[in-house]
């Protein structure tokens, strides 16, 4: 009865939800948002007066096949990461895909006003950079998700989207542009932030008995060969996410080659790890999913410094073994002593290492010198350029530092105001024994006939032969 | 007995026609096809003779990027949407494979003759343009195959598809070179055809006692994840198909944007009919496979115009909410009243969405004016050049709606001779109560164990311990 | 007893090896490897110094969509085909993103000791270029794993890799460097290369008592389909794989618009021999994974030259056939007469058509002539500069041909001496009984409850109606 009237919260709110705020950012987008210089149909007037020679040199060809691969992280890598729970698929990719795609218009014009305004028209002006950072700011959000997944209603989730994107804006202006911190792949901004603003949430939303649920909260044999569907493309086009926004040139280039690096070191590191820790070395997917992953969430700052090939392969090193370690031991222990639930180990694949990400690109920034980066490439890496023309990279180290303590105040104190407002017995959330299962929110066709079978043998009734070899071809 | 016969043919046909289409593609590319300047190995040649200064302003870098993501969309993308039902993924995604890689042959041929024939010696040149095309082209006929899932043969779709490209390539012909229309994505020339190609032949083949395999038509659990897959790889490289062919610079730029809108906002709509059709509020997994794409179906036309990206929500949102209640509503009315069995939902996919995208196009075109786009932009975005120097958007704009009639004319005709050739009873399709079922084409490993295993129950013999844990274990 | 001190050595080696191994690799980068020019934040002088006038010059635009292309190959390709197997998933994606993760960086210090060592100060500089290179050494072990699917231990596979990546660099520093053949694709260096090695290692580790785990030496309906994405990412992205390194402009251009034709064509022949040699003309999903690709596999070598259009066609024409009777014909016969145990049939896939490819590169190597390939156009597409400008067409036939036994005298010998090393007592291999089993190597999740419900059936117990529904839609 009280579960009926919560799914009801959520059969009237979800539709009201996605249309009033789908209809909201039609009437911003209609007020703010335009193309930019790049995409208007004015290019060709600006490519004359800026003296560019050839198409080739619209920004669209220096990012847009980056912007792919980050678009493919964003919807099938995160999605199917979150397809390994044996009866939560349908949520894990679909729930993504929902909040991925309100979420990346909202940042659009949070990001906008923060980054893109046109002082000109006090219109945002958008193009392939805008488009990718809208990507960006949404893998924050999905971090979160990874925390609640299974324990959340949809429209919490669009709550969680709806605060997150400016939540994260704003800390990004801050970093990036009143810190002028350097962070290309977001191991502060995108990462520490997201995953302590889930943790947060998941800390406040506690379920002392989702123990009802434990059942279902687990993999099984074919769900876990669609994760790794998911692990594989984020493993992929981790390099494509860090050199997305980083400079033209040699920034994107060496960027791409030290996350591939990265994550390489990563991958071994895992295997040992989780080999060890079982009885008789035995190997665990989850594991392997996650694990595998944490060298590119450590090199999101660092990537596109002169970290050198070695160095990338240390912190790749250092990452596979914490992360493994903390599934093994550090996830359980906050369950049981700290009541965060953290159901997809965020804490282990993006908190730990995002936080590692950032102090190992203050190191690298505060550890940098002329004779490294020669004068002209180390203030282009570090945009030492207008009134940041004086900054030393030691300087520029300690406000990297700076930068790490803004993102995980914003999201622990972030998450702390959205779980509150999330904990409000209205948004439809699924009881402690109905967590984790797709029944809740979608129409499942349960696979009947295979109990329709025991059910008449435990009758003793007979059933034509041919009758039960065409149904068991059919249901499993 | 008669079905054994059928069968017979289709064991005899396929073969036979793979083989004898293969070796007339290879005569009549022997005969017609050769390089174009820009992947023959005169190109530094003609780089000099041109005046191009660099390898990177070769076509191959505007485009391949874009190209590779439409070969996902057309092999993974149709491929997978296609495995959603329970015993028919092996004939989604593996006849899709097949007629694509026969079709897009066949499509460098038909196309090369319209729009490559080098005048100086009869043969058509290709290039990365060309072989782009030939992917679009067959995604007309894989459009039509979506509503015939699990009702046709390999042969029948072979046949489908003989047609279908000369149909397309001639439709392709006069809207975009006769009429000189704009549809870079094509609302028109790919969806709304295709879709009208399918529906057509559908309608022809209506199969009455149909019902005969209803056990078999719907989704599993796995195999509605597998669609997943289709979906996402769909919608993410949307922006690419759009941009794909469009103009350098701005126009690919633009076109990507408003399209990665486009699609977003359907996302949101969708998931709000859908929650909202449901008793409880529950998601339908068939609604979030398809409708959600609709914004992308819609765009095509207009993407590479200033629609706006406010515009580009309007039409996705329009979009998810038209085709998600055409799944509700209207294909069950078709197929009840109109005759029309339309497996995999394209009218509510591709032919409504497609229609609209028409009509935005053509208004979009109609109000065009040089204080949106500059008179370069104007001039450039519709190629107001040469001959056409004279048109004005307001007759542009007619004649994009002309060019809609033409597509849907060619649809239904097509369709409709095709159908009756597909009615000869010498192609070997399946009986209606054999239809969604992969065994009749497809070596299938049963899991003829369990029925085993009840069989033994039924008899109430006992089987040792092991051998049931064992037999268990492998099968399911 | 006996198993289980094997499986304790393979607990004790895996993080022993893994450890061990990375952090060699951090030492010999640390030693070794730096950036190159373009990669390196001295760029921007750089360019000055070559008058480059853009960014966009930098190598990493040329190449890093088709890197990312090959990416995806390497892992999700070959990684999601060698998913199959009904229980042996967790092992085909697992093992593959392991060896591969430890390949690229050895292929990095490898390849670089022969191909990128800067003679200045004795540093291997890496770039895009590299990195690509490094991912198709890996590939060579991973077709080698292709034989041995099921069959091996994960420590093995890492010895495999081990010796493999050395072998493969001198053998591609001989035929490339030595012999300067050109071979864009590797139909001889990569393909035939690992197909011979990964067979002869094969036949050394042959296991006589194969058939006690025949059971599960087969596929399920749902491996089946993950393997179709791996099937489907390789064939998709084949033209990015033969043209990641070869010319820029046309030799990129025209090497992708080749393997797109053979890979067409050699899907329709595989399609109708599959279907030609099946009772009632079914198809067999094995051969539409694996010979459908064949032609990209034999485009390797020929796919940068003037093979013309129809020649690429006939190239997948053939290939298709060949490939897809070796499963019929060739792999069992080699089962039983030859002794060698080929799970994923490379002997077909990568053998066959590697040395056809050979063939075929070394004919049109032979034939080309001025008059198709312009001056210019000759010397660049063979790399006749230097002390190769004497060096005729006929002539580079000869040494295409010698290439070809170079990497057939590395697959063989080194499989050999690699195969001895295997069979020693102390890696972890699966007992004759066990293979093909992830149970051996991961944790697995069991379907236990389906075997818990016949054992309680078989005790004509009686369990309460719901306990055994929600045990059921846990567990199915």
């Amino acid at each position: 009865m009280y579960e009926g009237t919560f799914l009801c919260f959520a059969a009237d709110h979800l539709p009201v939800v996605c249309f009033v705020w789908q209809i909201a950012m039609i009437i911003l987008f209609g007020v703010f948002v335009r193309y930019d210089e790049e995409s208007d149909a004015h290019w060709s007037e600006h490519k004359r007066e800026k003296n560019i020679t050839s198409d080739i040199e619209n920004e669209f060809y220096y990012r847009y096949p980056s912007f792919q691969d980050v678009h493919v992280m964003i919807f099938v890598g995160f999605g199917f990461l979150m397809t390994f729970l044996k009866r939560y698929s349908f949520g894990g990719v679909g729930f993504n895909f929902l909040i991925a795609a309100f979420g990346l218009q909202w940042a659009l014009l949070m990001q906008g006003w923060f980054h893109a305004l046109d002082p000109a028209d006090g219109q945002i002006k958008i193009g392939i950079e805008n488009i990718i950072n809208a990507d960006f700011c949404v893998a924050g959000c999905l971090i979160a998700y990874g925390a609640l997944l299974g324990k959340v209603s949809p429209v919490q989730l669009m709550v969680l989207t709806l605060f997150g994107i400016p939540l994260f804006a704003v800390e990004e202006y801050i970093i990036l542009h009143v810190l002028h911190v350097r962070d290309a792949g977001g191991s502060m901004v995108i990462h520490t932030f997201g995953a302590y603003y889930g943790l947060t949430i998941s800390w406040i939303l506690y379920r002392p008995k989702l123990d009802q649920s434990k059942r279902l909260n687990g993999s099984g044999y074919h769900s876990d060969v669609f994760a790794m569907i998911g692990t594989l493309f984020l493993w992929m086009f981790w390099p494509s996410f860090n050199s997305a926004i980083s400079d033209h040139g040699d920034g994107q280039h060496r960027a791409a080659i030290n996350t591939y690096l990265a994550l390489a070191s990563s991958v071994l590191t895992t295997f040992a790890i989780s080999s060890l820790s079982a009885k008789r070395g035995k190997l665990d997917m989850v594991h392997i999913q996650n694990a595998t992953l944490a060298g590119g969430v450590a090199m999101g700052t660092a990537a596109e410094f002169m970290i050198t090939p070695y160095g990338s392969l240390i912190v790749g090193f250092c990452c596979g073994i914490i992360s493994t370690f903390g599934y093994l031991v550090i996830t359980p222990f906050m369950e049981k002593y700290m009541k965060i639930q953290d159901t997809c180990g965020v804490h282990n694949l993006h908190a730990m290492p995002g936080v590692l990400g950032a102090v190992v690109g203050a190191i690298t920034a505060a550890t940098a010198s002329e004779s490294v980066y020669g004068h002209e490439g180390l203030v282009n890496t570090f945009d030492f350029k207008g009134k940041y023309a004086e900054r030393t990279p030691a300087t520029q180290g300690g406000f990297q530092a700076a930068g790490l303590c803004v993102a995980l105040a914003f999201g622990i104190v972030g998450g702390a105001i959205v779980g509150f407002i999330l904990r409000l017995p209205v948004w439809g959330d699924p009881s402690d024994d109905n967590c984790f299962d797709d029944e809740v929110y979608w129409e499942v066709s349960l696979i009947s006939f295979v109990f329709y079978l025991f059910h008449i043998y435990a009758k003793r009734e007979t059933v034509p032969y041919n009758t039960l070899k065409e149904n068991l071809y059919i249901e499993i």
